[in-house]
């Protein structure tokens, strides 16, 4: 395969929309030969002159890469209540200024005039060199000619690759548990959601070609889908993680059927391993220490080191490993595919936030390649703690039983079973029945920020005549009153969930953000009103 | 009036597109009544821990609001050489120094962890109250509940308007001679130009009507078109600004006809009064030094000003009176669109960067409104003197004449005839005959960044063969290689320019960025080069 592996990215454009078919090519192509002239007085853009930018200079303080340990602490300093108090008095975090002058006192130097002007949709050559590198040593590319477009963020980017991609009346094929922002972005331009059965891995491959094996044009309405999207590290809402062999065999049907593939991937530096419980966690081994080359050998890989033909096109942010505010993220992708995603921002976005840009990219520059691995370590271990603290929180109000699921989903991965603990010495008439039975059930995530709860309700008294979507309704509701919110299970299926007594009922709960000691209350909550929830009629 | 002035928008939702109609609603607004409680716990979000945001906070050297002067000097500090120079030491700027912390100390304080956090579309609402004052005393819409809504600049602005307003194959008015950018974030989704015809204010109401009036779907192959896009002031290319009378008949028609309005207006502070010539303008009055009401009411007012019934969408930038790459603007228009453009940024940009945001919204909140008010006074200042500069260095190149256009797309305006000075006391024979004929003919903006050349291609010994189009390219290119980019002018015919013997030919030129020494230099050249050019057969 050495040959495939060096090659560059096949023909791909028959997979073009309509719509970025019509994107014009770019008018600053016919200039390109004057612009390199050092002589050259351009009065054809409509720049205004940075003098006129009101800020002297922009600056951060930002923390050092190793502001977060490798090895595990009983408590996060980060999620407990005096952090804030102290780093809001500047005591607590170590940090490092940069600062942005206006002009480059270098000329290779991040500055405000160039970066604050108008510019290339393509951004800072400082940043497009910075993900280079990264790319390169992080995911590597199997193919040759790869290329990256910065975007304002995954779900711009997302919304980009769907109008480039897709016409209308075409389907996209997705997880049947699916991010319900990214079909929100397709299907106000009538291209829908191709449902595919997963596992505890994600989307499965032998479901995947059946889908497209069996397709039959007339009764679905629709040509076979080309385009599949894919949240394939820690998948929203389930937390599913896809190891490299399921990617090679999906990748394997995508050549075969000829399939783009979006690859989706914010939380792909929240690997945080398996779960293991209170008790056991003692002498656990942690990738987190080991050298950066281990450390990134030991993640799962990007469907980009499978993509011998270019037929992926990767997503990602710095949303999760910087912030959300940044609206700052790239495309790895062959370069047609860049080329008609940047005429696509030309005429809408343009480049992302000069602020966003030559803050990120300097910190980045600050921090070298070594130090955002340093950091990206850090916060493995900061979300390992998290999702250990918050299934320890379930461990402590439910009584949890391991299994392993061997059908639905679930298949294959270990599955925790959680029924009520008995309260004080004597147990309430009423609760009796439900005391040992499942009322939920979970598969603790290797990745990602979410909890997925599947809530057994068909153990609840008034199953038989709610049924799965009423019960879900009622449940959140109870909680929201009683001070908690989970996110609704049913936002997250890929096809409407509408039969009032098939499906499931499910709960997306986040891990990622609040303090420990909110994390346990709300777990006391839920523990205190699933337990009244599931005793009675509702 | 009065009541229409006081009254609410007229129901337009039939002017949404069928893609619009589509976009769901917000799946938080389900949860608004919850997320009120002030004990609450949310886990539905998918949001890090702002302790993971690795900027303990963002500072700038924010210019002081009067660092440009309101009174004309001969040479403009921040347009000369040493101005860089001094400023990258940083002894020459006057500043502020803003910082933003990621912890608010009063809860209103703007902040990292809730600026750099998701959140709504809608932005930072401290952002929302500066541009509400803003508005409100500027633009004076004429009824009640309009209301703001953040983009990421006007090229977004725009694209998501056509996608909020237009099917495929429906047309949009716009000017015959318009902004190349805002057509090609049309024409991919099979949304062409309906041009209209301009005079010197810029489109002409009598030709909007008699468009409207003689639409003939069949003929045409579209319906009659029901979106109007506008540049009004310092319209781009040709500079022309149009005055309040005007736009109240525009207005009208466009309420006869039932038309929306989009108003994308970048120049609107960069409105400079006429052009006196250098041997007059020793008194002249500026408006730049009367106060802010006396400064404001004498602006070309919005079409916000006579939009009694909520059919403008005006788009508003901080491109030009902060800088481009703060990719930040705003809509003003009415709820229901306001909610509908919302939802559009939900699923693609989501909010403006929080970076621009937070450095934007500080640096409004440290000027405050009046600071804000002389900030643009200051740079309306500059950018007449440039455009003065600019017109100078034109009548000191060549012979100008003025004249009054009395039909055209300049028709009503003051028009300057140049031709060519005779060079040295004897006359290059093959020169004579084109020394006394116009070569080219501008309109001296009153608003804007652009100079608009008619260039009297029809003098040329080679128009009979060439015609305009191709006589453009070539001189174009003959520009380029000794050393000055103009912007070529077919690029901004709202049709293509095909007929290779009627049309025009034009340049657009920018004053806004370049140095006075550069404007002069690249005006000589033209000179130089324009005389060769004219002067025998190419």
């Amino acid at each position: 395969m050495v040959s495939e592996k060096h090659g560059d990215a096949i023909n791909l454009s028959h997979h073009l929309s309509d719509i970025a078919r019509a994107r014009q090519t770019s008018p600053l192509k016919g200039l390109a030969k004057y612009l390199g002239n050092p002589g050259l007085i351009s009065l054809a853009g409509g720049m205004p002159n940075p003098a006129y930018f009101p800020f002297a200079s922009v600056s951060g303080e930002a923390l050092v890469p190793d502001s977060y340990p490798l090895n595990v602490t009983t408590e996060s300093s980060s999620t407990s209540w005096f952090w804030k108090l102290f780093s809001s008095s500047g005591s607590k975090e170590r940090t490092t200024p940069i600062t942005i002058g206006k002009y480059p006192k270098k000329p290779e130097d991040v500055n405000l005039a160039t970066a604050l002007q108008y510019g290339m949709a393509t951004g800072l050559p400082q940043l497009k060199e910075v993900l280079k590198e990264f790319v390169e040593k992080v995911y590597q590319p199997a193919y040759g000619n790869w290329t990256t477009l910065i975007h304002t963020g995954n779900t711009d980017g997302w919304a980009k690759a769907v109008l480039t991609l897709l016409n209308p009346g075409e389907g996209i094929l997705c997880s049947e548990w699916t991010y319900p922002s990214a079909l929100a972005s397709a299907l106000p331009f009538s291209v829908t959601p191709v449902p595919v059965a997963m596992d505890g891995q994600g989307m499965r491959s032998d479901a995947l070609r059946k889908v497209l094996a069996e397709w039959d044009e007339e009764a679905r309405g629709m040509p076979r889908p080309h385009v599949l999207y894919t949240v394939p590290v820690g998948q929203n809402p389930t937390g599913a993680t896809m190891l490299a062999a399921r990617k090679k065999e999906i990748y394997a049907v995508c050549v075969e059927y000829d399939i783009v593939i979006v690859e989706d991937d914010p939380y792909y530096f929240l690997q945080v391993g398996d779960y293991v419980p209170e008790s056991e966690r003692a002498n656990q081994n942690d990738l987190s220490s080991a050298s950066d080359d281990v450390f990134i050998a030991g993640l799962a890989p990007s469907y980009l080191k499978f993509d011998y033909q270019g037929r992926v096109i990767r997503l990602d942010t710095f949303s999760k490993t910087v912030a959300p505010g940044s609206r700052l993220g790239w495309y790895t992708c062959n370069p047609m595919f860049a080329e008609r995603l940047e005429r696509a921002a030309e005429t809408s976005t343009q480049a992302p936030s000069g602020f966003s840009q030559t803050l990120v990219t300097s910190l980045l520059l600050e921090w070298k390649y070594d130090g955002y691995i340093r950091w990206l370590k850090g916060l493995r271990v900061q979300y390992k703690q998290r999702r250990d603290y918050f299934v320890d929180c379930l461990a402590e109000e439910f009584h949890l039983r391991k299994t392993v699921a061997t059908q639905g989903y679930r298949a294959g991965a270990t599955v925790l079973e959680a029924s009520l603990k008995p309260k004080g010495i004597f147990v309430n008439y009423k609760e009796k029945d439900v005391l040992y039975s499942r009322i939920f059930s979970l598969v603790p995530p290797t990745a990602g920020m979410f909890v997925w709860l599947e809530m057994h309700f068909e153990e609840h008294p008034s199953f038989a005549e709610l049924g799965y979507k009423k019960l879900e309704n009622k449940l959140w509701i109870a909680l929201a009153e009683a001070g908690v919110l989970f996110g609704p299970g049913q936002m997250f299926s890929a096809t409407p969930v509408t039969n009032e007594t098939e499906g499931n009922g499910h709960f997306r709960i986040s891990f990622s953000f609040n303090d420990n000691s909110e994390m346990r209350k709300a777990v006391a909550i839920f523990g205190t009103v699933a337990r009244k929830f599931f005793s009675s009629r509702v």
